[in-house]
């Protein structure tokens, strides 16, 4: 088909080296989500973890601020990507080295935010990440640094910087999305736990009531729970122990491709 | 909770000058797919938009190359992106303006790929869409540019530049995924369409047979496709002819949420 091209393919792109290209910088951020029990109601919430962009000037100044009562504004995790590391890599990297928090039990690949001037100055891409800690991993936070709870009224956009707001939004919805057709609560729930611990922590992660008679249904229908046969302690109502269950995958899957789209077995 | 950081919080990563930067180039790719009937059997196959590396200087020369058989090496269509646009607008301009591409149904981010040294020399982050185009949208692209079967033997990873085949496998494997638990079909198939039509467009795009009367009870009970009450030609077999069908809504959506886990109305 002999065809004019109104512009010509670009065929150096592969190998570029177009002079005027702007500085361009590439950042990760994290967020990072595990549900958490806090305030006097106990509750379990679920909460993201922030660190106080002057905190750590703060501490250099003489821990002046070191009074476990940080006042933001506040920053996901994350920094620069090193040279001879991928992005996934230099998340946990930050992670791991700026807030001593490992151990994930899930980490994927959320949006990259790009509007060009997120960041004022110099052109920053931000190429972010959802991270999720089952509900029983402890960890020992660094002065500067707090698990916030995800939909505070006082987590105002204003005391996050930048977009970093928009990138709590958008890895709330993924998994609020996933929780839905995905085993990805493996990753926010302890190993073993009652249904109705189970319940809480959907409840939390997606910000509605969910009945624990219905989850269980579904759940062990679909076989992404099953019986370990042994029982926990009994809860705060009294009662008998409850059946303790587990998750029968610890890596990412769908639970319910359409049946007849499965492939041949 | 007095606690000294092994490392300190990099507290001003929001601003971040660090001097020692290394020069970070950011490309965008897309893996452009559509159903197209090629070869003389007239199966519908899953075909993707690629453009000869060495096309474009080929033209320049006097065409020596523009008879409708470049040879590769290939590349996915994209490049860099400019300091006013976002990725996703980045994506839509390299294949409006390089390739004539314009009028995608559907297009999403895919991962990033970022293995150090993807590309020798400059290090360069891919930012990797997957973009869909109905199975009835006419293009006319210009020389050096192809619709390639995604599946054809000859896709040797060695006539991709760089990692341009591991990233056509991750839009493959997602579209795939997403097939059966969303709706994403309906950025593959005509306005309307009958449902042996769809199913030709769901086999070509997983790679195995699907059967009619199977997907049509699955997609009608979920509200995916409904009935337009109207009917299309008799088909080479002949017999009646055939109902036709649409999808109820042009956005993706997940089609199968747990029913446990909708919200409340």
């Amino acid at each position: 088909m002999p065809h004019e091209p109104a512009h010509p393919p670009a065929g150096d792109r592969p190998a570029p080296q177009a002079p005027d290209r702007q500085p361009l910088r590439v950042e990760v951020l994290s967020a990072v989500f595990q549900v958490r029990t806090i305030g006097d109601d106990g509750t379990p919430r679920l909460c993201v973890l922030l660190h106080d962009v002057n905190g750590a000037r703060d501490n250099d100044n003489g821990g002046s601020r070191a009074t476990g009562a940080p006042g933001g504004p506040w920053a996901l995790p994350g920094g620069d990507v090193g040279p001879e590391e991928t992005l996934a890599q230099s998340a946990r990297r930050h992670l791991a080295d700026d807030l001593d928090v490992a151990g994930l039990a899930h980490l994927e690949q959320l949006s990259v935010f790009s509007a060009p001037h997120r960041i004022p100055d110099t052109r920053t891409i931000a190429s972010t990440y959802l991270g999720l800690l089952p509900s029983d991993a402890e960890t020992t936070l660094p002065d500067g640094a707090v698990w916030a709870q995800v939909d505070t009224p006082d987590r105002a956009a204003s005391a996050l910087i930048y977009d970093h707001g928009e990138i709590i939004d958008a890895a709330r919805h993924r998994l609020a999305a996933k929780l839905s057709y995905t085993n990805i609560a493996f990753a926010l729930a302890p190993e073993r736990f009652a249904m109705s611990e189970l319940s809480e922590i959907y409840c939390a992660a997606m910000g509605y009531m969910v009945d624990t008679t219905n989850l269980l249904r579904v759940l062990s229908r679909r076989a992404v729970v099953v019986a370990t046969g042994t029982v926990g302690k009994t809860g705060r109502s009294g009662g008998r122990p409850p059946a303790l269950y587990r998750f029968a995958d610890s890596e990412l899957r769908v639970t319910d491709e359409f049946a007849a789209l499965r492939p041949p077995m």
